[in-house]
């Protein structure tokens, strides 16, 4: 396993600059045609499992944060407040004050629940500069987040339900998690809520873990201040291990935000507020997967799915008309710059599929795919080749040819 | 027309709150959606037209910002700097900086220009809570930004590419500006760049203007401090206008930041930097968009595209199943709640297509479809109606029927 800074900086998938600091890397297009495929990937994915997408911003009054608890649990994380006009406006350290927002901007029933607010926005942390580093580590987070809001009642189910979907979205990006732990409150540390709602949100995190045949550990001081959680953890290129994936439960903010839905014999209750996240951040979970993969991505989300090589100068109109045809059906493609075969064979072996044009391709309109594992295909027509890669990008397949039906 | 701040908050697509602050709307699940398909379909239209996107992120250290000249000229309108660590950290008025230096990431070649660099993403404003209103004023912005970096010789035909993705991406939304302009310098404001620039800039602009076709009116004083700009505008409800659409040409940060690739002759070179916008931003865009449509949005992007109407509760499951089935052919579908036939029907009177569900269907399985202007369809099979809203929502029709070939 390589390290993702240096490769990613190598692959040119994300870079840093001094004059916009520590911490704060940026995609480069590559990285980013990548990354927009893994999101749109998941927006459907939580569309279809019944979640509903919202924007909100960034900031907040510092109000919102004492009352969320923040401020009085986790404020040597947070950026320090900004006075616009007569406002104190903080960078939130999370998303779930604003969604709490978004949960009593309405009045709710028992009928509309559970309601499942999804957002991939960024969040702030104000992390010591000496423990950033490339992606794993940053002080603006793009978080696959989300947050449930149900009676209690229907808590356990929507855990199951969440357990069942990082499942399955784990399995399309190819990802392995090293371990699963429980993470429950630790002494020396302030949390909030009462004991009473500690125990019965640990219960129903063991009842989840149980029924849905996961094996974990527990891991003391490793809760969130306002509830335990379920931790999927990967390990990284140096053996350290990193959350990617959580679900945690929180009685806390409800009540602090007197958030509530009429139930159904017509009165007022406090719903649960599930959170979680499928897949962390953009920024950790493409640190993982750069080193997972070693950057050869599976084909559905990597930049460039097609290499042309054209053989020579006589076939590099034929090279850029091939290529133009696979963006147009909706592919990533690029044709390869000058230089030796050899060298750009040898520079394209993380792109999935590699067609070489040379005279008898530019002049029957055939190519011939190359695999990145080594296997070579038989010419085919162009329109052929497309059809193939879409077959298996489509699928989000982690081989490199259809499926067998 | 009415007022989008009113009809936003009736139909459940925007709202705020004072704990998050003002200027600082939150889009709800409807909003959202509506927002997701015209910010997908704006970076596909970008990805066919030859722009590459980016993530970059909301901060950047003060020096950035003095170097780039915005502390110099636009102080005003930034929130104050932020100490974390040993660094002072701004969040960005503008995404320029940040992609001068994606820019400045590689060494570039004039092989690779015309670089076009493109991101949604927020950029803050300090508005004073005075003049903040709705989606139309607000302190964080989603830009649909993008920066072309190229060769002097280049930029007049890129600015008229420009024009041109423009009037496809407006005739796409159902959006119609009121009047195009020149922003100009004026007196009594500071700007970079020399005069000899300002004027290659106005020129290059006028020109793609003449060679476009468009006509429009001189203002004074409404430059950007780096250069000149063409603005589209539209008007709101009481009459006032707002820009919604905008290129500009800036001579000035590629030389303070000294961007600059290798030309065909060996020598380095600044290229010209081009911000452009296709439809500004998407708060000021659906601040339009509510009004323009009447929150009756064109079918590709309405938050819901099908509104199921069992007649009794012995058609419940059939409204479901039916309903079912559209989300699961990637559209967008709601079972409209108890309540009289009559009352239901008035309150979807937004939304594209009802079906009503009463016994003939829920028998048949067919479905009589009632497009919002009024006219009914005969009964059809499910699977007709479907492909019948699809094919008008794919088409991005401003209509209810799929075109006649």
């Amino acid at each position: 396993m390589q390290d993702h800074r240096r490769l990613g900086r190598e692959l040119g998938l994300f870079d840093s600059d001094p004059l916009i600091g520590a911490g704060l890397p940026f995609w480069l297009p590559d990285g980013s045609a990548a990354r927009h495929q893994v999101e749109a990937y998941l927006h459907d994915l939580e569309r279809r499992a019944g979640y509903r997408h919202v924007h909100s911003p960034v900031l907040g009054k510092r109000r919102m944060f004492e009352l969320s608890g923040h401020l009085a649990n986790f404020a040597d994380d947070m950026f320090p407040p900004m006075a616009v006009g007569e406002d104190e406006l903080m960078l939130r350290p999370s998303n779930c004050p604003h969604h709490a927002m978004i949960f009593r901007a309405r009045q709710r029933s028992y009928r509309e629940l559970p309601l499942r607010i999804a957002e991939l926005a960024p969040m702030f942390r104000a992390e010591r500069s000496g423990v950033l580093g490339g992606l794993s580590r940053v002080r603006q987070i793009a978080l696959n987040d989300a947050h449930v809001f149900c009676p209690e009642e229907q808590a356990a189910g929507e855990v199951a339900r969440v357990l069942r979907l990082m499942r399955e979205a784990h399995a399309a990006l190819g990802l392995r998690p090293a371990s699963v732990r429980l993470s429950l409150r630790g002494p020396g540390k302030a949390y909030g809520g009462s004991d009473a709602s500690w125990a019965r949100a640990e219960r129903l995190l063991r009842d989840a873990l149980s029924s849905s045949s996961f094996s974990y550990a527990e891991a003391e001081g490793e809760a969130a201040f306002y509830g335990p959680k379920i931790d999927v953890q990967v390990a990284d290129a140096a053996g350290r291990e990193w959350t990617i994936a959580t679900v945690q439960i929180d009685y806390h903010q409800p009540e602090r935000f007197d958030l509530s839905y009429i139930d159904a014999s017509g009165a007022k209750a406090h719903p649960v507020m599930i959170h979680r996240s499928l897949v962390g951040s953009m920024e950790r979970l493409f640190g993982h997967l750069i080193e997972l993969h070693d950057g050869a991505f599976p084909v559905w989300y990597a930049p460039v799915q097609l290499a042309v090589l054209p053989v020579g100068a006589a076939h590099d109109e034929a090279a850029a008309a091939f290529a133009e045809r696979v963006l147009g059906a909706g592919l990533r493609a690029e044709v390869l710059p000058d230089g030796s075969v050899g060298a750009r064979i040898r520079n394209a072996r993380r792109v999935p599929y590699l067609a070489v044009i040379g005279d008898r391709e530019a002049a029957d309109g055939r190519v011939a795919l190359r695999l990145r594992d080594g296997r070579r295909l038989d010419p085919m027509p162009g329109a052929e080749a497309i059809a193939l890669i879409d077959a298996v990008a489509s699928a989000r397949s982690q081989g490199l040819l259809p499926q067998a039906r």
